[in-house]
């Protein structure tokens, strides 16, 4: 059966894969997993039918026969549990995996969303400027122990696994903010996860859906 | 073998249980597993030894055996992975489950941390009243959704599951800015949660740490 995912029907990063679709996509390129995509609007999303998928009106969602789950993190985990590719066999290796996907979603991502916000939610707001450093330090000093504990390893425990892919993921966003630069092993790190051909694949696959060029679902 | 968490020593809610080792003792109480915890100062959480468990520096860690893992959400999914009692065995209902251990860690909880970043770390500056309530209709907005979502449900999906226990435990730290009351499904959710036998004995053991009646590992 192959699964149907949820990607926004007009980009807000202007197919700068930043979305979180993104991570859907590469995590089924790395499985080899053929999937189809429905391109939702801002409008579509807020409505019962889409909100029957996703109690918080966002993208993506994931449909597969019977089942249907919202939340990136929770359907890029669901396609590595149940394909290859994403998950190490050992079981003490898969839960240190499975840990860094947390990781990346509990301790790494919010302050780099909180950059966000400040950037697009309070972007006129008078303290904004006073408090960008703020947000900035808050961040760097996740980036500062997740860069001593990658160290010059490829990957965040052995093997590229779905604990990396949604590391690098949540990094990219960093990217307009230039404060990945400040972390050599961490820019090279996420650079590694750009280079893979899965993300190039999903990455191709999310751009054409902005420039026009993707068979909608 | 009987796994060991670490706890703070000095509990900086003064045993209002709302550090996130009360979500892993939870777990355990829910899944009948004796546990050991470990005590660490803020000064030693810092430190390598502690770092070599949580690159981090944080509370709470898991080891057992040869395994050694971080991150609260992780660590609640181990053990509702290897234990009875906090996922359903019907497939997809225990991905559905799953999700919501997600969402409540990377949809809900944010904006509830940004409510307690602005008081701790932004309460002595300038723009603190006004963004208050900027903070407040963010967090709005995923409450709204999740009241919608529950409806008149005990829990979020079925029978209480470790999708539950993550929520109510992330819900449980707007208890005392007065929001969760907007809401009297979502507080009888948080009640039911707080009601339950595992819950309590979790919650007596982190206050014992604080009132300097617990047994220090």
């Amino acid at each position: 059966m192959t699964p149907t995912i949820t990607a926004f029907e007009s980009s807000p990063d202007r197919g700068q894969g930043l979305a979180r679709d993104m991570r859907v996509r590469w995590a089924l390129e790395e499985a080899g997993q053929p999937y189809n995509v429905r391109l939702v609007s801002f409008k579509a999303m807020k409505e019962p039918a889409h909100r029957a998928l996703h109690p918080f009106g966002q993208i993506p969602t994931y449909e597969e026969g019977d089942l249907a789950l919202f939340e990136s993190g929770a359907i890029v985990f669901h396609i590595a549990q149940h394909r290859a590719g994403l998950l190490p066999d050992e079981a003490n290796a898969r839960a240190r995996a499975i840990t860094w996907m947390f990781a990346a979603l509990n301790t790494v991502e919010p302050p780099i969303i909180e950059l966000q916000t400040a950037k697009f939610q309070e972007g006129d707001k008078p303290w904004n400027a006073e408090r960008m450093p703020l947000i900035k330090d808050r961040i760097r000093a996740r980036l500062d122990d997740l860069s001593v504990r990658l160290g010059d390893a490829d990957w965040l425990d052995g093997a590229f696994s779905a604990g990396d892919l949604v590391m690098v993921h949540a990094l990219l966003r960093l990217k307009p903010s230039g404060m990945l630069a400040e972390y050599p092993n961490l820019a090279a790190y996420v650079a590694r996860g750009e280079a893979r051909p899965a993300y190039k694949r999903a990455f191709a696959a999310q751009l054409a859906v902005f420039t026009g060029q993707a068979q909608a679902g």
